[in-house]
């Protein structure tokens, strides 16, 4: 037996454009600058990575998986990522240790507490 | 900046058995045997690692994310996968080098050309 995960795969109206909003999130680097699948991984040959697809559909419901991701400082974190165009939704998570947010397209993804 | 990709939360009707069937799926081990959370990683302290989260909600359209696995040898995994409880899918993919599948659940995935 031998599978390894190789990526997530985004579906997205807008590949380059989300994939670049991931890319500044993360501080990843492009291995693959195309615009119907444009690929981002945390270094050229560390996976997994990122790779989003075109798709004609926009985003209908809450998704079914998402990110998280763990920050050093999650306060700054959150303030950095909003400066980019994320911002903080409610999906009804209450009062946690976490920020529930979503990018650019609606994607929820969480900023957990500080490493 | 400093924020790294801890998980992929999957929010599921059934965080231990779907959790179990990506454990065996992919060989890892699990680091949270919890009926609301359930998490496996690749090994103890490599992530990023899955986290099967409990939710009321089934799975109503495709998911805007999904993940990649690249195998040693494509077809040989894609039986054992469907000999788990996975099943293939068609999405519309046509002819491509890539099987895709769907969890038990029906979350899709794909089974990449063999590496």
């Amino acid at each position: 037996m031998s599978l390894s995960w190789e990526q997530v795969v985004v579906h997205t109206i807008s590949p380059v454009d989300l994939g670049r909003w991931w890319c500044n999130a993360l501080g990843w680097i492009v291995v693959s600058d195309d615009h119907e699948e444009f690929e981002i991984r945390p270094e050229a040959d560390q996976m997994p990575g990122l790779l989003f697809l075109r798709t004609a559909e926009t985003k209908t419901t809450k998704n079914r998986l998402h990110i998280d991701l763990r920050p050093g400082d999650r306060d700054a974190e959150v303030d950095r990522l909003i400066g980019l165009g994320a911002r903080r939704i409610d999906i009804g998570q209450g009062d946690v240790s976490w920020v529930v947010m979503a990018d650019p397209e609606g994607n929820e993804f969480c900023v957990l507490s500080s490493r």
